[in-house]
């Protein structure tokens, strides 16, 4: 993948979906320039995955910036003293971040600007984690058309931009299928917001809950590494998977 | 102003512009957050003064966000190796800092979610700056849709966020003049790219061009602080004010 190809933006954070959005973008041709940010999240630990991702996976650049979003509250992905909600969860989870995929894409527009490139991708799903407001379709097409409202770039060309979701209908499962098939190393991959330092799971938070459940449709095993005393068996089957 | 008014959250960098979008977010009745950022913009003593007007008009609160936009590059305003342009400027400036104004309303959208605000304020203009895209009402029209699809807030109301550009459509002269009526106090608003470390005026570059331009269409003293050497004699006029 070199300067031949068309630039794209992928927000990685170090988790099974970004990861494989990696792949895919990879796969369909594009010189990938890696976004993370550290925003105060919980599980720092899917920083450092991200960076091992990136390098494993030979991206052009990969990038991390510091935001303050946690200096703005109303989570309890960013905020110690709040409770994680126990999987699995009803409704929009404690975890919501305020307007998290809104400022993730607009720092991956302005990075795609800086770039001169077109595309970005973002591995939201709306099947396997429905509750996220800002991970539906509508959402993301509604961004698109602000961002070729919103720069320099789309000044000139109104559909300058165009945000790829390849992941926003599949199932997690299927998501780990396509993975695999594209030679992903989901070893190195970190989903749980309680993973150690060393990124592994706690295997009961709503993260851990959906990683083995994907992974138990999928009929592949599971790589994930967990912190001692937990194994794969302890991430509980739900009530629909039970009966 | 106080808890039983609506909340606002009004974007404060410390100009001109912004101090009169937050009197008249005050003058409307709302009870004002204000927000700005440290960007690494050359002109970080416009964050000095956005502490002092914010406590000058006594807002319920003053939030200053580190963000990482300089580690992203794109701009002579966040790169103190690029050449600011020369007044007049042509087309879209040097200045201009990709997706900036994306990403400030993505963080008052955070903002007002955690505050449980339902209004964002924000100092953009249309026409005596006319070379930013994020300055344009379709680019505001097209933000505020994308909130209403981004949040937990605009999952249960999609109409819950409204963002006011009270400026939108005036001269710099007529902002001026909309100020001194709500009571502005412009000796403490910096506006100058070059401003030294007090807040004083360089009265060469774009934005002292058109502040003093402003004052002198107005019909009214400019109260401007200029550094040792310069007066307000020095911000030339632009060929047509002279014919």
């Amino acid at each position: 993948m070199n300067e031949r190809h068309p630039r794209a933006v992928v927000l990685l954070s170090g988790g099974l979906d970004s990861t494989t959005t990696l792949a895919i973008a990879q796969a369909q041709g594009f010189c990938c320039f890696a976004l993370s940010f550290d925003y105060g999240q919980r599980h720092a630990s899917e920083l450092s995955a991200g960076t091992a991702i990136a390098k494993a996976m030979s991206v052009a650049e990969h990038r991390v910036l510091r935001i303050g979003l946690d200096d703005l509250g109303g989570s309890a992905l960013t905020d110690v003293a709040s409770p994680l909600p126990k999987p699995p969860s009803k409704g929009i989870p404690a975890t919501y971040v305020p307007a998290r995929n809104t400022i993730f894409l607009a720092y991956a527009l302005a990075y795609a600007e800086v770039l001169q490139a077109h595309d970005i991708f973002i591995g939201v799903n709306a099947i396997d984690y429905s509750g996220y407001p800002d991970c539906r379709p509508e959402f993301i097409t509604a961004f698109e058309h602000m961002a070729n409202l919103a720069t320099k770039s789309s000044a000139e060309d109104r559909s300058c931009y165009h945000i790829s979701t390849p992941l926003i209908q599949l199932t997690k499962a299927e998501i780990i299928q396509c993975g695999a098939r594209l030679g992903v190393d989901y070893s190195i991959t970190v989903s749980c917001y309680n993973a150690d330092q060393i990124g592994r799971a706690c295997g009961r938070c709503d993260a851990c809950y959906y990683r083995a459940k994907g992974f138990r449709q999928a009929g592949m095993p599971d790589p994930t590494r967990y912190q001692p005393g937990v194994s794969v068996s302890d991430t509980s089957p739900s009530p629909e998977e039970k009966s």
